[in-house]
């Protein structure tokens, strides 16, 4: 097994699912023996990037410190998975290259959910306060995302048991020889302690609208556009 | 040897030689099998830190922010050299005591060097436009610097050789068992390329004043402190 380290880049809406599957990466990969600083968005604000806004400019600002860090700790072999929103391609893209420069193998990981099914969860409460205009500039309503080109991996929290979701990712870890593969019974034992959906209410929406890969999307062009197809 | 990571802390004024110093031990613990990360405070104030000032409280965010750098580093095994100026006493023992909370060993050094020798020295100008009032907010001439209370290591730039410094330091971490140790014989002739002394200018001044340790200093209560001792 290969030594250096890697940098799991996890990109996606607010509520997509980053944070849980980071931490469940954690464990997962915890279990085999590898260590993983998981720097959290929410955290990293705390610690990096205190009195940073949400403006292009200081979000940019935020995950360049956040991949100066990965940086620094994937480069000596320990490896990191970055859970922050990073909503704009070139910044995420400067970072994965700095990172490759250095070494390491950078994994940009696109959490997909369509933000209907994000705005229907809505377990903080925040899409609510965005489509009400009460939150400025908050991704995918009311300030920009745009969606990965060709990530390594795609991750369909709405779809997918988040059992599968870690599965597929560490099954990329594996395969690029990153960390010790285990049998599949073994880890399938493990993993029950967490097997669980992604979204329960899921179940009761209609069928997931995707989105088109690459394109940059707020919920106000979206809305935009539907009632511009419906006209038709 | 302990496989646990250690933060370097060096504290110091403006050209007392905290950078050179970081640099030339990098290098001798990296002949030694050990690879270190330096945090220089300028290559931090780009990466971690723009757009902070100089206040109290800018200058403290700056070091809570290193630190942070430091503990992720150091708790996995990876040991860094900070050399940042950090005037104040309390961040820098408030960053020691999370980095040793996470299990590894922070060393304050305290890069000490007379003000006047500095000023003299001054190989950036700084110091000649600090006390022209042209740097408002300069550590020593019009802000505090907060020396070390009980620091591991004094090192003496006005006094010994870069090497002594360097071998000091390196003592210091073998004792402590954090990195391998060498014979004296081959450490000499490796270190030959860079024997030289801290300051050439020194050898033409007179006696070192040095300061009280634990005193707050700044140059305009050091000229007020002259000359009232001159008047009794």
């Amino acid at each position: 097994m290969s030594t250096k380290g890697f940098t799991l880049w996890l990109t996606g809406l607010s509520g997509a699912g980053k944070t849980t599957l980071a931490s469940l990466l954690a464990k997962e990969l915890g279990a085999r023996g590898v260590h993983v600083e998981v720097l959290d968005g929410d955290e990293v604000r705390t610690n990096l990037s205190k009195g940073l806004g949400f403006s292009k400019e200081d979000r940019d600002t935020n995950i360049r410190r956040i991949g100066y860090v990965c940086r620094l700790l994937s480069r000596n072999g320990i490896s990191t998975i970055s859970a922050a929103i990073s909503p704009y391609r070139a910044v995420r893209d400067e970072v994965g290259r700095a990172i490759e420069r250095d070494g390491a193998d950078f994994i940009e990981v696109f959490v997909k959910c369509p933000i209907e099914v994000l705005a229907e969860r809505d377990v903080k409460g925040l899409y609510k306060k965005a489509m009400a205009g009460k939150i400025v500039g908050f991704t995918g309503v009311s300030d920009p995302y745009e969606e990965p080109l060709s990530p390594a991996i795609v991750i369909q929290t709405d779809r997918e048991n988040v059992d599968t979701s870690v599965c597929i990712i560490t099954r990329e870890l594996e395969q690029r020889d990153l960390i010790p593969k285990v049998g599949t019974k073994s880890l399938r034992a493990r993993r029950s302690g967490f097997t669980q959906r992604w979204s329960v209410r899921r179940r009761n929406s209609g069928p997931a609208k995707t989105l088109r890969a690459g394109r940059t999307i707020t919920i106000l062009k979206k809305l935009f556009f539907s009632r511009y197809s419906r006209s038709r």
